[in-house]
């Protein structure tokens, strides 16, 4: 069976998640639980948003995603059910499903109504355990879609999304997300430069003559833009930390100039972030 | 089936928490295992007895929650089986069954003594590995509990717990654990409230004028009181760290003031700490 | 069945380990997976040939290790399979089998070839996700280990290990590993010290006067010398933390003083460390 995926900002300190868990525990005990991360920065929905369309990619048809990133839990923002392609998502309605449902092709989603479904035991302020929680494991275990609630009667909340421009042969994008190694990934598709000649790219302090394959094609400690696992271009440092080095942080402008003849290979020069 | 919890301060660095998995597998390979948390501050039993509270309550009858936090393990403290109400706990004998054991209508403990059960190599530094884990893996699997060892002469070791105190119209309790959203939940109950008008509430620097029911009924950085998830008094900042910005931490003391006309609503008055 | 285990320098924060995760469950979907660490010092080899070690010893027979420890990914460096004794381990061939091959009677290890069980999107920065955990996916489902690749042509590469001298009545060994409560492992195996008098503990600023059974035979605060759970020597301070208290980090050397009358009893004497 495919599992049930929990991606929170909840941390790995308290009892949440855990709590999350027996719930599903008691509804449907045989469904495999994949923690995905309770890491997301508190109450950041665009990293949740990012991570959704990541684990989309990988996990099997059927998987059941929930992901709880909710400040506006206990108001009346909506509580979502989410079949996109053919993965399925339980989450509040504002703005975690901006990129999968961009990228989905078959889509349908109802407003979480069915109060008989929830957790005897409500709170106001965590709406993942009291609602969330047995919904998913309700979904997993075979109910039909339709007996969650009424279909939406507007589409999901959808955030504000980074595309990058192009302009001649200048892409302006910009850094996306920041991993646990320091990587810079941008919001700059990999298939936008397939076939192009990449003269340089420059963020900032940093600028690199090209795209390599992969981080250990460059000596420890220098620049690398490459094509990341999610297929976005990505600047790094092979076997050091991009972000603290060059100061470089979610937001900040990413400019890849293509084509040209290439005058010069594999440069780089960092200065040090002003502080 | 119910799965068999762990709760550590053991961390999420080293390979401990994953040995006593190894261990549990090799006896009940199919006992689903959650991880509850691995970040109880070391040695702090009073956290991990408020977490054993919170998995009571949310993880289905039959569950086995293996709960190490054991400052005193190599010595001759004791190893407990308890099966309070419908949950199961496997716990070094030190306090961390002070409020589930106080919550139970029906209990049953008795010492682990039964050196058959234990893991073939034994340390004096890891009994969560060595006694506890296989005890839980085959008290999961089915073992009668009086295999384990005999009952209790002496009950089990609680700790002092705060406890709040009624004076007239006030009741003056106090911060009992900080989560990782820096929310300050405190050791006045809930329902010491309900159908009571609640006319202030100071702690420290904070003066909150009322009880909410969410989060999000103030303004993003406004403090707000309100029930939490597990039916405790708890102040907040709304998309904020109430803990950071009022300096407060367990043990600090909350004042409820309750009933006389309101003269004042939702006031907050936050000065920072002094250092 | 026996689990497959995951041990990564990913941290916890990105998806990245959820995505292998996916990838699992789409190929093995009733494997249990059990994570050991994510937080493996990023690139640190020989924490993830200890932490080999350290669950080799705990996990049942048939258990498939996946160890995605690779600062290499994307270069010619191999990928192996390695069944040593009845331990299963998937990882990138630079060292993190140095500890286990070293104690395996038997041994069996292949080259991963096989790009028909490769992930179908490949990258060239995730070799775990879309190498490593499709091949132990299948190995744990029963694939036969020669589908997998050809023998190995040359034995896996091992890192050069600390191993302690014995000269006359003095061990010299190091500090090998902290754990998160800061106590210090040492690479001298406790075996060494078996029916021997121990005289003495040298270690910087550091003097402990003999083993102790557990930790809490000191009083809080005091330093103590033992057996760990994994069979080395180790300092460490009752309900404190050593590393900190010392300044002692992996590397530094530590001398046992054996036999001869003993002349002190549980010396202890703390410098702080130079700053």
């Amino acid at each position: 069976m495919a599992p049930i995926t929990l991606t929170t900002d909840f941390g790995e300190r308290d009892s949440y998640v855990a709590q999350m868990k027996g719930v599903i525990a008691g509804i449907a005990p045989s469904a495999p639980v994949v923690d995905v991360t309770h890491e997301v920065p508190p109450q950041n929905i665009r990293v949740a948003a990012l991570i959704a369309e990541q684990i989309a990619a990988t996990f099997p048809p059927g998987t059941v995603h929930v992901i709880v990133v909710d400040p506006g839990v206990g108001t009346d923002r909506r509580i979502l059910l989410a079949e996109l392609d053919e993965q399925r998502f339980v989450v509040p309605d504002n703005g975690i499903l901006t990129r999968v449902w961009r990228n989905a092709k078959r889509r349908r989603a109802l407003e979480l109504t069915n109060s008989a479904l929830w957790r005897r035991v409500q709170s106001h302020t965590f709406h993942g355990r009291d609602r969330m929680a047995p919904a998913a494991a309700h979904w997993w275990a075979g109910m039909p879609l339709d007996q969650f609630g009424p279909p939406l009667d507007q589409p999901p909340v959808r955030l504000q999304w980074p595309e990058p421009q192009r302009q001649g042969e200048r892409i302006r994008g910009e850094v996306l997300y920041v991993d646990r190694f320091g990587n810079l990934a941008t919001n700059i598709p990999g298939n936008e430069l397939q076939g192009r000649h990449v003269r340089r790219i420059v963020a900032g302090p940093v600028q690199i003559g090209g795209i390599s394959a992969a981080f250990a094609e460059v000596p420890p400690g220098r620049w690398v833009a490459l094509i990341n696992s999610w297929g976005m271009l990505e600047l790094a440092v092979n076997r050091g930390d991009a972000a603290a080095l060059s100061g470089l942080k979610p937001g900040d402008p990413v400019i890849v100039e293509l084509s040209g003849a290439p005058d010069e290979e594999d440069v780089c020069i960092v200065q040090p972030p002003a502080d």
